[in-house]
């Protein structure tokens, strides 16, 4: 029964989520992680996936790539999720400190490798917003969205599951916020996500998780 | 003769253009205020009108504002078309010194009402582009659209013609740069206008000159 | 009586404080211009003297430009003391719409400029601090100097008395700051007053006043 | 004497100087590397090192530790002088893509901890100048000064000769640049190193060089 029980533990599959305040409040109570434990629970499979999140505010893409060691490979998973972008180009404007293109690439391609190289199955994230607005006037939805079509690529070119909040934001802006209100449909702030919000991302991840690492 | 002669200078109508260094570029051999003349001369309506650039590079709002005296009134216009905002935009991210929302509508209401109470026809333009890619991936589009909507807005509460380049440009680009080129189809440089940009402006802007100004 | 109260209420000189943030926090219980009030009184002269404040928070000299005929003009005052210029330095950094140094320059001298066209005397002050560190790694210091010195200039050339903040400040913690703390030396925060910042610009302001307009 | 000569070879120690468009230029004609390399001929003692220049124009702290693999490491180099930081300070303002102080040092650190693993000696410079202005108006001196301060530090933590660049060219500009301009003394752009800066540093290195990897 030890051995057993033992052996029931070594089958959960660890989950890290690798990111930003939008995964550090994604433990909390109606954090997205919390709910996406609660859809597995839903599914009868709650049991066989042990989630962690891995979020610190602020962080951009070389802030993840220096606390790998730490924070992802110490912990041993199965499998990370990356969700990183939003601080990359908003930091341009608020601090003089965003993430040159290039090497957003260079540094995301660097956490892959080195993921990939200790046999953990990586899933990665299009940053979802800053602004929900939908008649194109978010200030800065031009520089996210090619950070976005960066990910895409690199998605690509590594075989990585791509969860593309992006799209999948904007689409359901499009179809849900016809008063253009730049947050208060998913976010509470233009970034972070509200509960409603929380709660399409935790779905949004099921999709493409239930197709790949929890298939 | 002579009183024939100063009769019919009268009756010129004089327009000035005045802007940034897309402007400055538009008295060029090849500029779009040299091409809007060559199109007044094709429809026989060439003497009838005095074009004025007064174009000044890195110009913002706030710039027009404070030379409008020397470079404007002083000449002595029947009409002014301002075409300003890529460097209000812009400069946020090239030096730090762009214009704020708020501030732009302020001084460019302020440019408007002291042209008005100068009995000055007012004709205004969004700026056109900052980046030619049609996937909505132009680093300042979201901000650029932003004070394209502004202005907009300012033409509309100001009852003063209209020339929306943003638009047509968007327009002109989906259907012409389906490569996703980032410049080379209207601008040489994702902001400065080639000669077909040129023509293209000259064009724009003489259908809305020829129902307000020019009718 | 009526005319004779009428009479000793003209004759109380206006000084207007046109300014920022830290302004708009002068006319608080423990603001500088509370404390010069006090000042004034402790010496016997309160009554001569009306102190109104005209501070809006994140104020940059062109705004001032924009409001000076509501909040200043139509005041009617004697004097006004400008103190402008860490929101010109600082929004550089925080939003990218700083001020570019010849702008500033040109905004400040049409200030200048429309005040004494309505005989208003015009005192005018460098910008205090934005960070108090003594060991010259205060971020913005290099930009923040290069302002003062714009505005000691100005000063200089419109024969405007100077109240020298940025210098006294300066002085104080290069004398007072040992341990090179970033703030609470004479402001909370590195750039609003704390009480001793309060009464130390009080005092720096009644020097160049009981000099000029209070003489 | 093949043996010998390839013994000889085998004795010459192999320094590689690390950086951004500064050291890049190091190798031209008058770039300081080629004028250190004169200058250890002068001391007769120019064939036991071979100096390498790895400069990449625009290099931060974070492409550093990028390439140093390519760059660095699979040279073999004996020691090695980084020197870097301009593009850290200054980017923040030209392109909003500047290195937040902390990661600077985090980057910085992982440099050097990587370096000293592979037994290599490391040199640290403070970067010189972004402006050659006496009276304390550069704009990014503040913050350069702060970038300064935390190499300093970690020269010291990391027991690494300082090279402390920053310090001797103040010091020589107080010294030599009574007229306050901008550039032209040492700098030919308030960045980039004119002769006789390329000189300048050369012998400052050579000072730090003679009492530690080439002693």
């Amino acid at each position: 029964m030890v051995l057993l029980s033992s052996f029931s533990y070594q089958q959960k599959k660890r989950i890290v989520f690798f990111g930003d305040s939008i995964t550090q409040a994604g433990v909390q109570p109606t954090g997205y992680i919390t709910k996406l434990g609660q859809l597995l629970n839903e599914k009868k499979i709650g049991d066989k996936y042990e989630l962690i999140g891995a979020g610190i505010s602020g962080n951009k893409v070389y802030d993840l790539y220096l606390r790998m060691e730490d924070d992802v490979l110490s912990k041993k998973p199965d499998a990370v999720v990356i969700w990183v972008g939003v601080n990359d180009v908003w930091h341009k404007r608020t601090s003089g400190t965003g993430t040159d293109a290039d090497k957003f690439e260079k540094f995301y391609n660097a956490i892959i490798k080195k993921l990939k190289e200790n046999n953990i199955a990586v899933l990665i994230c299009t940053p979802a917003a800053i602004g929900e607005k939908t008649d194109f006037t978010n200030e800065l939805d031009g520089d996210l969205n090619k950070y976005a079509a960066i990910i895409r690529s690199i998605a690509k070119n590594n075989n990585c599951p791509l969860i593309d909040l992006r799209q999948a934001v904007l689409n359901y802006n499009l179809a849900n916020n016809k008063e253009n209100k730049e947050s208060g449909i998913l976010t509470t702030d233009r970034v972070h996500l509200n509960e409603k919000g929380n709660q399409f991302v935790a779905e949004e991840m099921y999709k493409v998780l239930s197709q790949s690492v929890m298939k």
